[in-house]
């Protein structure tokens, strides 16, 4: 982690423990500069990093301001690596329907970049929140990077595993939301009604070197699908 | 405009008219600063800008590279203003619904931090995307800020408005967003069903200063629906 970022978590972790609200005032550049012993460009970068990421906002000549947390169930789009850390509190748990080794459709090969008959881990699963069905899973993983899969670890957090144990250094996400129909297998699973609308999130999931390593499609139960977007002033 | 946002409207400028594709590769820092005779922290502070907007990755001790843009006809929800611009080359058209002057409910007079009985505008539409129903806006904008509208200027885009008239300067935008029923008033204006479901998205938008000046719901068509969110690597 390079120390921006460092800085950046530790400013994040003083607005959660000091409980500051939408409007509350942080100390200003020179405080922080002090305080966290680092340099004001150091400083600087942390601070566009968290408005990036909507925990604050800057007006210039007047001071850095605290940007409310959204409401709790909803997941930010803005993080790019998975959901879990948005349904902190919610109990989640996974039903693994499949996990394959296969040659993947060809719109998937071509928007992984693989050569021909380069083969991907398959892994359809239902997400399941509080016991209820969140959505229902579709991902190919490419082998090249993800070396390897098993069962007892798509039953956790696989973006965990990556990070931690593949240590894969995740780069930019392309997620695309649109409105679909369920099939009547995808509506059983869902415990819904065949032709039920659900919310289609597809997302292409890259390394920090721009080379796509993951495709999924998340089909979310019209009632759990609740998304947070946070934009910044750019 | 301050002088890295201009200089990030010229790259992305730059991008377009060579036609780059994603991976292609932009000229070093060091040319590209020589290219818009300004200094390295302002060309920084572009691509910084850029890369958040999702137009380019950089990657550490490799280069530069351009982001593929998105799909046609989907809506960036990153972009915060209006999706004028993500529509580009589709015709986009307004049926005014009612235009009015009113003290709002008080969730809504609570969200955009009103006084008692301070009023707003509120504006109900349909919008029209190639002659189809797009969705159905409901808008709440403060007095305070937003001193005048009349049913020619919301006709077009209120945000080319605020922006080139009124000279407001935009902030952040907390967007919210999830599946509902049509009513059936809403379904016949949209040419559907009771009961339908539709993408709801909920926008609060904060001017520059973080104060809030519109609130927004919008049902979306779900044959329109079409959104797109790029995360980058923070």
């Amino acid at each position: 982690m390079l120390k921006y970022e460092k800085v950046a978590n530790q400013i994040e972790l003083f607005i959660k423990e000091n409980d500051l609200n939408q409007g509350d005032k942080l100390p200003i550049l020179d405080d922080l500069t002090e305080e966290f012993k680092v340099s004001k460009s150091t400083i600087i970068k942390a601070l566009d990093i968290l408005e990036i990421k909507g925990l604050i906002y800057q007006v210039r000549g007047s001071g850095i301001f605290v940007r409310k947390s959204h409401r709790s169930g909803y997941i930010n789009l803005s993080g790019g690596d998975g959901f879990r850390k948005d349904l902190e509190g919610f109990e989640l748990d996974s039903k693994v329907i499949s996990l394959e080794q296969m040659v993947p459709p060809k719109k998937v090969a071509l928007g992984l970049k693989l050569e021909d008959n380069e083969e991907v881990y398959y892994l359809k699963r239902l997400r399941i929140i509080e016991g209820a069905p969140l959505c229902l899973e579709e991902s190919y993983f490419s082998k090249k990077h993800v070396i390897y899969l098993n069962n007892e670890i798509v039953q956790g957090s696989v973006f965990d595993y990556l990070r931690d144990d593949l240590k894969i250094e995740f780069g930019f996400t392309d997620i695309y939301l649109r409105i679909v129909d369920l099939s009547k297998k995808e509506a059983e699973l869902m415990g819904l009604k065949e032709g039920d609308a659900a919310l289609l999130s597809e997302s292409m999931y890259h390394l920090h070197n721009g080379e796509p390593f993951n495709y999924s499609i998340l089909k979310y139960h019209k009632d759990q699908a609740q998304f947070f977007v946070p934009t910044s002033r750019y």
